[in-house]
């Protein structure tokens, strides 16, 4: 008996670790549900019409010691020189405590988007203090929690210098200084709004013939300049001064603050976030508090909780999920939240001394190094410089590369005679030798006495990271308790499911994680010599045909760091190939009234007029009026953007004949892939109609969602459209990029790529059915307690649901903020609130959520409704009920208890832990306090002397 | 001024990353104590008379990412193969969630030793599945919480069953087919204490001529044998058998216990804990019932709170701190808690049927690999095998051994013409192949059919891992919330400080962490060539050297695995230079009434008579006392035992003396390493008259204490004992091994080593000033709250204070656990209770917490103080108090509350964390109730369902 062969595989990660619910409790679902079995669920639910023929096929799925040996090969494809190219990416160092406690700690990693703040009080206190670090170092006084990379910084700063200037002019002047990147992203910008971009020298900017315009600080090439009377003549023209700065050298530089800048932005990414061959970093934007309101991005701020308590927030939260369609200027959705933090805790790490300390050695290398080439007779340029210098080698250019190649140092190509380096903390003496070797100097780098190339009038004067958080005490153990403490005060994947529809927050497998962390991915610059990047192309290729595979499509780009951002990206693909088709004039594009607001957005980006189509009475498009649209709109038609399965959470039958509608009209389809989940492996957006479609990887492929961002949004298209793909400065293409750097947040791709390897083709299908297995189950339980808003065929829902909860609001008062806080006494972070449908909640368990889990949160959901019913038939309070002071807290457990309820029923209610008990920090955060009363930067000391009290 | 030079050093990891106050801080603590300098404290403190001469200079501290560099550098000179050596290391699979969730999490790996099991709950728990595991596997109803090694494990079991043995035998037998490591480390325990080795066949074992035998299971060359008629025909003669078992190999096999075993020990290695060089590792052993309390080490025991709700705490823990010096029978004190924690999540993640389907694979692919040699006409023995075969190569043997090694494989040299090979769950088809062409044979692992080589009476017949803990869905999600509310139930040094005089919970850097994780540490097995395993003797000179340099001595054996173990392995080579010497009659320890119990024990484990010297009423050694001993057994003198600084935390003056009559006696001077945090850089034990000591590297160099293991417990010897240090079979030298593995705990050294390489000499030495500091500061800050029991000279402590709380028993009932209880409600581990004075309180901070941490520490004791006060002046009651009810949980919160004394003042006393409390699991431990109602297994399903309501 002992020895009969068991087909148990002990290795299947699909089965066993990533999917949820084990096969016996799938059946107990399934009965629950009422069908036979998976098949016949999905056979009710995703229609026959749309599903793929042939399955997919990966070969076998890799368990994950096996992924970790193939990763490891792969990796070892990459070499790991010393990169001094610059240009926006510089070695730094993480502190191993940063590394191991936020960045490899899924505490942090699987944390969602603050939008319920009183889970989330930890990161938010991390991305104050990110705000407080660029508020302090730019010389500005509100920031903004950070944007996805310094070149889409740069082009946002340009749309709100617009949005923002009284001068009326159309032209926007770019510093010849500003990285090459930066250039390109904001041409890519600019094209679509019919922005005119002059790019030439500051000193000759006609500043009366522009709304305003970007100098970077320093400049590509080295130089520091002072740009105030530039920003002082943009000023009498009402235009906008733009300082795009690196912050270390702030440490050491006038700031654009006193400059008299109106915004600043730039890339954090030297304050201990990895290169990673282009990202994820935070780029960051500050402004004039008069601008505060015009300002993208998500920005943090402190208001009070019920009990009057300090907490902190999302403030202005419009600007995101609530994004007005026709008030959209910017699609940002996506932040770095996770590199925010790692950036901030960098700087709460070294405070101002430290990093003060560490931007004067860099200084001090980089002049060291230029008198070893002036003594040996180079002629360096600039003389005034921080970090960064170049070298006219005239025709020995690709000698002189090449030989620091053979040294272990890759350095910048500038022009056809120069050679550029830049130094960073990371850059130790021998590296400066080997320099000079490569320059056939050979000396010794001793520390020669300090000398600097900073002149007198570019010197800072100002204080800076004057808050007490950036004098803590910096010993190891004290800045361990204080990540651990924040930690600790948010809910994240690693405690509790996160049902968050049209978000998608599955298991992030530490599998996945582990080789992010390695120096293989992590070290690589994102403009090194494309065969020291051999690892990352096999991976990108591999991971390209795969997902190629998955969707249907003929090629990918990895461009996009976020979903808004792969939404534009493909527009401009589309906008693209109608002008290469003569058609140019194609602008009109269809947007059910049901899409993301980051639709519509997207589409105004690249300068179309959105026509909204209606939905009918079930949620789903109503193809007449899509019909209708589409005819009035055909010589016009751009294309249409539809989310699929719809943002309802329902397989429309309709698609085919949408798209066919929309080809037919000469237009393009462009499938949003919010909701791939409930597709991969049983359909594919290439053969329903679609000619382009992002996929969030960060959502579908695993990526975590770092408690807001990192993301990572490539798109897929067919055929015809590859040659509209973006393309890179440095990596070629006819079309601009959107990114500043060529495969985006590169450093993350291995986590998609792995969670495809680890689970084959079969497991990914199978995640699919059971993503759709686990919605159903839900809509099931809560059958009579809660309406589902809409339901496909056989009334079944796709991979998520709507719940009704607006009938509440009459019945007892009860909102859907109610709901969702009371959800957190349960144990759990709320579903998506009022969205798609304002006063709903939509609900997406994923497919790594197990049974036990689902029921946990059917029985919290069921104990709510029975809470309201109390409310309804008079039994409790309409104000003075759980509902109403959810969520509750420790405070409330310790004070004096005058409550129609037990504090046992407050505190304790179904779903709740026990000894485990989740307990939020603060009590219901006041949102409009906050707003009224906006601070976004970290309250004065004495108010923290009152809280250690 | 932006550019005045700053000489703050950003990466100096001793002054700004390992010592917590800062320059500020420590002046402003100099002051509180009044003292002008920390060299005046030091000069104050520390006597001249034994102050070392010469600075420790290791040259130029490394920075943490230099650090890195060197470590990188070193693991690429150990090359990793794939080694199928077997012998008791064996290649298995660490699931990554508990690699990264626990292996690298701080909550777990800061832990400390559950002594006060309210603020360990959570790794008690899984200590407890550990236990359930290895009864349910080894047939045997009660097992501890794991050993320190097999071959340790393996002459616990021998000296324990003497102990329980009705049999007056003086004779042990010892299977010749236990693995050499096993039989070497048997014959080294055997030998002081008079027991005889007898090493044969099982088959011709005179059972009548012992007290009892082991049997391994499988044998070291492969062979399943039933020993039930061996084990039968023990007892007829009342002696007690013993298996050494494979935990894997008994999933399938018939086990321990249904032979009639009364013992069970060997190793749960392959349970998912890296070989990492030979350790560490979990050791097990179970027992039949009768026996439990005679097994040494820790057991986990389940016990009531005073709520009455169910608590985990040890059992029986007279065993430890508590060890009683007539009654020793053991020196054991460290465990592998971390190892045994994750070989428990090992099980939980795969379960019976996983388990099962692992061990049915490895035997599969060693029976195909088997047919292949057969086929190809090579005689494999034996037939009955489950992992392991012997292949007979006659004069080919180093040719097959080199000719796999240029395959990639490490097989076993076994005698002179045979070859073993043992498979595991790492290995790959491509390895079969790989051992194949190292025979010359050229196959495809074709997966033919199943075959099983086990003969029917040794197929297990009975089920394991039946506790539903077990059986919980094994998704990933599931797993990794359930290892997180562990971690959350426990208080570690993530969170707070925690004193523990004698045990120096100081920072474990997270880079000092980090290359645990390598591959080329983790993955090297102990008994490879020599020639793979260069970094690795880089490394150990390396630390040898500079471990030599900070003690004064000449050479260091890395094989002790914990304190006790090097205390034990210290006396034999002081015993063996004895014996070389010809006066191997030497065998009275003079050890004084303060000692550690440890110290005694050891001494009984070599033989030797314990003469206890009286202390002073200083708490000094009474140097009268000690010298009239010395002179009365002058003959027979083998030594002393002292630590120093000593257990009082006193720098006594008379060391030099002490030592100095002992040496006129003819006798060694063994120096207790325990205090060495108070010496390092100031003082070395070798200069001041030791001739041994050992050092515990899990307390004064960063390894962390794993919630009660590993630990590394190397001892330092001068010139003239260097050739009696322990030996190795697999190493050489003369005295035979104490542990299986030639440097003990390998895998850990690199923490030990990063942490001097960080700290440079000064860095050290300024740790050790700061040490004293902390403590002398604690010392001030509570003076007329407490008295200081014993101080040194100018009335100052050396690294840790003993705090009398004595009195208030008679003053106000309150006892040092009512005090160590009320210390988790201010946010604290109690320090060291009881020890070494019952009824005291012993705390050493060490000198990597904060002045903050100090001071919460100490606003928390004043309070208490204050507390007790109330007491004795009558203003509360004696029974319902703060105190009496210490700890608070959130179940006194939610509940009704009816005591003297508010909710706010019982759950949030000073020093306790507002929103970041600490919140105990379980109400006060009742210890009695457990050892009343011993229950060492997971408790039954009913159990649990009731909990989870």
């Amino acid at each position: 008996m002992a020895f009969t062969p068991t087909d148990y595989l002990p290795y299947d990660f699909a089965n066993r670790r990533h999917i949820g619910p084990s096969p016996e409790e799938m059946a107990e679902m399934l009965e629950t549900i009422g069908v036979d079995s998976l098949d016949q669920l999905i056979d009710e639910t995703v229609p026959k019409s749309i599903r793929q023929e042939t399955p997919l096929d990966f070969g076998k799925p890799k368990s994950e010691r096996e992924l970790m040996h193939a990763m490891r090969m792969t990796a070892s494809k990459n070499k790991v020189l010393v990169s001094l190219i610059g240009q926006g990416y510089h070695g730094t160092v993480t502190p191993p405590a940063i590394q191991r406690n936020i960045l490899e700690n899924p505490a942090w990693y699987t944390a969602y988007t603050p939008y319920q703040p009183e889970i989330s009080q930890g990161r938010l206190e991390a991305l104050l203090n990110f705000q407080t670090m660029i508020c302090d170092l730019t010389g500005l006084p509100v920031a903004n929690a950070s944007l996805l990379d310094e070149s889409t910084a740069c082009a946002e700063a340009m749309t709100m210098a617009q949005r923002v200037a009284k001068s009326k002019q159309k032209a926007f002047f770019v510093d010849r200084d500003c990285h090459p990147q930066n250039i390109a992203v904001i041409r890519t910008r600019a094209a679509p709004l019919g922005i005119e971009v002059i790019v030439g020298n500051p000193d000759k900017m006609e500043a009366g013939k522009v709304f305003g315009a970007v100098f970077q600080y320093p400049g590509t090439y080295g130089h520091v300049r002072d740009f105030s009377d530039h920003i002082a003549a943009l000023h009498e023209h009402n235009a906008i001064g733009i300082v795009c700065a690196d912050p270390l050298a702030l440490t050491l530089l006038k700031e654009p603050g006193e400059m008299g800048a109106d915004i600043a932005v730039g890339s954090a990414q030297r304050f201990g976030v990895p290169v990673g061959y282009g990202g994820p970093h935070a780029a960051y934007m500050a402004c004039r508090d008069d601008y505060k309101r015009a300002m993208p991005g998500r920005i943090v701020g402190v208001s009070v909780d019920s009990h009057g308590n300090r907490a902190y927030r999302l403030s202005l939260q419009t600007r995101e999920q609530h994004i007005r369609r026709e008030k959209a200027t910017s699609n940002v959705c996506t932040a770095q939240a996770l590199l925010a933090v790692m950036a901030s805790m960098y700087a709460v790490f070294h405070g101002p001394k430290g990093l003060k300390a560490i931007a004067q050695r860099i200084h001090r290398k980089t002049v060291r190094l230029a008198k070893g080439l002036e003594e040996a007779g180079f002629k360096v340029d600039p003389q005034a410089f921080f970090d960064t210098i170049t070298v006219d080698v005239g025709p020995l250019q690709a000698a002189v590369l090449k030989s620091a190649v053979d040294e272990g140092i890759n350095l910048r190509r500038v022009g056809e005679r120069r050679v550029g380096i830049t130094l960073d903390e990371a850059t130790r003496p021998k590296n400066v030798e080997s320099v000079w070797r490569a320059f056939g100097i050979t000396r010794k780098d001793d520390d020669f006495a300090p000398d600097y190339r900073v002149p007198e009038n570019l010197h800072r004067k100002s204080d800076y990271l004057t808050h007490p958080i950036f004098h803590m005490n910096r010993a190891e153990t004290e800045m361990m308790r204080y990540m651990r403490r924040l930690a600790d005060r948010d809910l994240a994947l690693d405690r509790a499911m996160i049902p968050l529809g049209s978000c998608t927050m599955k298991l992030n497998a530490a599998a996945e994680m582990m080789p992010v962390s390695w120096r293989e991915f992590a070290r690589l610059h994102p403009f090194c010599p494309a065969d020291q990047a051999e690892g990352y192309r096999e991976l990108i290729t591999d991971l390209s045909a795969k997902l190629c595979e998955i969707t249907g499509y003929d090629d990918i780009s990895m461009q996009p760091n976020s979903g808004a951002q792969g939404e534009y990206a493909g527009l401009l693909t589309i906008a693209a190939f109608h002008r290469a088709n003569g058609e140019g004039h194609r602008n009109v594009c269809l947007i059910p009234t049901s899409a993301h607001g980051t639709n519509p957005a997207s589409a105004q980006m690249v300068g179309w007029k959105v026509v909204a189509v209606k939905s009918g009475p079930t949620g789903d498009i109503d193809l007449e009026d899509f019909r209708a649209k589409a005819e009035k709109h055909s010589e016009s038609l751009a294309g249409c953007m539809i989310t699929y399965p719809s943002t309802h959470g329902v397989f429309e039958e309709t698609v085919r004949d949408v798209c066919q509608i929309v080809h037919d009209h000469g237009g393009q389809v462009y499938i949003d892939g919010a909701n791939l989940n409930a597709m991969v492996g049983l359909s594919r957006p290439g053969d329903i109609g679609g000619d382009v479609s992002h996929l969030n990887l960060h959502k579908t492929f695993c990526i975590p969602h770092g408690g807001g961002g990192p993301g990572m949004g490539p798109i897929g298209v067919k055929a015809h459209l590859v040659p509209f793909l973006p393309g890179h400065p440095q990596r070629g293409g006819a079309e601009g990029p959107v990114s500043a750097a060529p495969y985006g947040s590169a450093s993350i791709l291995p986590i998609s790529w792995a969670y495809i390897l680890l689970m084959g083709g079969e497991g990914l299908a199978q995640a699919t059915r059971v993503a759709i297995l686990n919605a159903n189950y839900i809509a099931k339980r809560l059958e009579g307690a809660y309406d589902v808003l809409y339901r496909g065929r056989n009334d079944r829902v796709a991979h998520e649901c709507i719940l009704d909860t607006r009938p509440f609001a009459d019945s007892a008062g009860v909102t859907v903020d109610d709901i969702a806080k009371r959800l957190i006494d349960n144990g759990f972070h709320a579903p998506t609130m009022s969205w798609p449908v304002a006063g709903t909640l939509m609900v997406e368990p994923t497919e790594s959520e197990t049974k036990a889990e689902l029921d946990r949160f059917c029985d919290a959901m069921l104990a709510i409704r029975e809470e309201i019913r109390e409310i309804e038939e008079g039994r409790i309070d309409g104000e003075n009920n759980p509902l109403k002071h959810a969520p509750h807290t420790m405070e409330d457990l310790v004070k004096d208890w005058d409550r129609p309820y037990s504090r046992e029923q407050g505190c304790f209610p179904p779903g709740a832990f026990r000894v485990d008990k989740y307990w939020p920090p603060v009590n219901r955060v006041d949102n409009a306090y906050g707003d009224r009363h906006l601070i976004c930067t970290c309250p004065p000391m004495e108010d923290y002397a009152e809280a250690a009290e």
